[in-house]
């Protein structure tokens, strides 16, 4: 019998937001993924590192940091063959995931190989999504609100429309855009209802409405959500310095 | 100098997909609050039980169960005094929320009666828009993918209109209104990529194709994920009886 592959969500950062699930099954591990950049230190495992027992057999899967570009697919090719030979053993590989792994996550590229032949278990985490708006303190959506979801590299015409036509609406991978996203916002009347988080839920994070934000670009954990339809919009105190 | 007032999430209802910082706050509460309906067990109280400590007062929100309907005012006047009463003595109150508190979530009616006078923390949770899709083995979004979420209650010509303009789609709240959206689905050619979770992630979880679902009416707790743009769509053999 084949092993399982467990795509495991680990939340947006903060390892006490990982659910008690991700947490027993990272640490009863034997064999565990996750993607790493070509220098430095991989995001997802340093969220999972306090779990991971000692002696598990670890797989970075390499993808060169290129903001908005999808990753070769080439590295994931090599990856899945890498991790079937473990499932192919009967052992289970544990993939840890930033966020949820089937919420805009790399985790896809691991399943759409290998699902077809071998059992999958996907545990769901806490997104990025609701992370900013728990520090933006304010509802991301009530009643029979519409949400609508916005990659920042799409068009300024179509972010344009996909935002006058929801209540609530969240602007995800900001990075290199921020600026034109700004301008975009401004012209829009909506710059004085945007809060922008960046690395949420880190002891680095940085919480902002747009407006006061001076920055050109940000790094690509990072969000903008979109209160329409409410009066201005201002952080609590505790933000304000 | 008073309480704080948390608003926990809880995830999508199996125990194991609270976070660990859920069960920390939740374990070493005086206080904590939740919503319950006017007979039966509080759905929110179950989630949480098992790590409830013995002893701590208990602060049921009882909100008569119909559909559709939002609470009314007074309810939330009387729940808000009485959880002011508590904080002003500076004991903390610890609110447990299904999901996710900001995401569709009743605790917005105390954060907008009591969070200009108390210190507030949010604990954001697991929301059963991935707790679904998790379910149903398909990535929610991926890459530059636009997702909307739509509650099942708003009328045709609306809901039409938000799914023709995303990639992906989630209906939330189906419940009465699901032989209406099976039928609107049908007629824009979508039925067949669709599919249905009720209960996501516990024990009577409910995961079909839509297309194969019998039932005219739905709990509140379901959802239906849309996938566009992808070859006609089959649920894992295990899910298939």
């Amino acid at each position: 019998m084949s092993g399982t592959l467990y795509g495991i969500g680990l939340g947006p950062g903060d390892p006490e937001l990982m659910t008690l699930k991700a947490h027993r099954l990272i640490s009863t591990a034997n064999v565990v993924a996750y993607p790493a950049p070509d220098s430095g230190e991989s995001f997802a495992r340093s969220i999972a590192a306090s779990a991971l027992p000692s002696g598990v057999r670890e797989i970075p899967i390499v993808v060169p940091m290129r903001t908005d570009r999808f990753p070769a697919r080439e590295i994931y090719d090599g990856a899945a063959k890498e991790i079937a030979a473990v499932l192919e053993t009967g052992q289970d590989v544990v993939t840890l995931c930033e966020g949820d792994p089937f919420f805009y996550g790399s985790f896809m590229y691991l399943f759409e190989r290998l699902s077809d032949r071998f059992p999958i278990e996907i545990v769901p985490g806490v997104t990025s999504l609701t992370a900013c708006a728990a520090q933006l303190r304010r509802p991301l959506t009530s009643r029979n609100d519409v949400m609508t979801v916005i990659p920042g590299p799409l068009p300024d015409t179509q972010i344009r429309q996909k935002i006058d036509q929801a209540q609530a609406v969240a602007i995800m991978k900001v990075g290199r855009h921020l600026a034109r996203l700004k301008a975009l916002l401004a012209e829009m009347g909506l710059i004085d209802k945007a809060g922008y988080v960046e690395r949420a839920s880190l002891p680095e994070q940085k919480v902002h409405r747009l407006i006061d934000l001076d920055a050109e670009t940000a790094p690509y954990f990072s969000m903008i959500l979109i209160y329409k339809g409410e009066e201005a919009w201002t952080l609590p105190p505790s933000y304000s310095s």
